[in-house]
């Protein structure tokens, strides 16, 4: 089975590298982008498990390592 | 409308991050994590067009800046 896990920048949180990724592309033209937020996408893959002891140990591993809750929210997929 | 951007590295390409995330995830315990790859997720705001339009620019947008198409795919979904 396989987590998607998605990392995102709190709002309120500035986003330098978005701001200059945005820039990057009004530079190359591209005057309709208003804003620009980085984040991470992380794929997991797990041995098999029963999905609500997969979502429990994905959340943990969520706070414990791969996102920063103080400024960064996270959300996830399980796929079987 | 918003796009949500996924850019991941292409299968057989090396992703040494990925592999330092799965090795702290065993470290703490999470004996099931079998792989661990790292993409990005970027969600970029634009300004109100046709859905084709907006398909057309993101797509170029990918190839041109967000992702290095060599190593990288990348797919997305707009949302109004």
């Amino acid at each position: 089975m396989k987590a998607e896990v998605y990392v995102t920048l709190k709002n309120g949180i500035l986003d330098p590298q978005g701001k200059a990724v945005q820039q990057s592309l009004h530079h190359l033209g591209y005057a309709a982008v208003k804003d620009v937020r980085l984040g991470k996408y992380i794929e997991i893959e797990l041995s098999p498990m029963p999905l609500d002891e997969a979502k429990r140990q994905v959340a943990e591993m969520c706070r414990k390592l791969l996102a920063n809750t103080v400024i960064e929210n996270f959300r996830f997929e399980i796929k079987e």
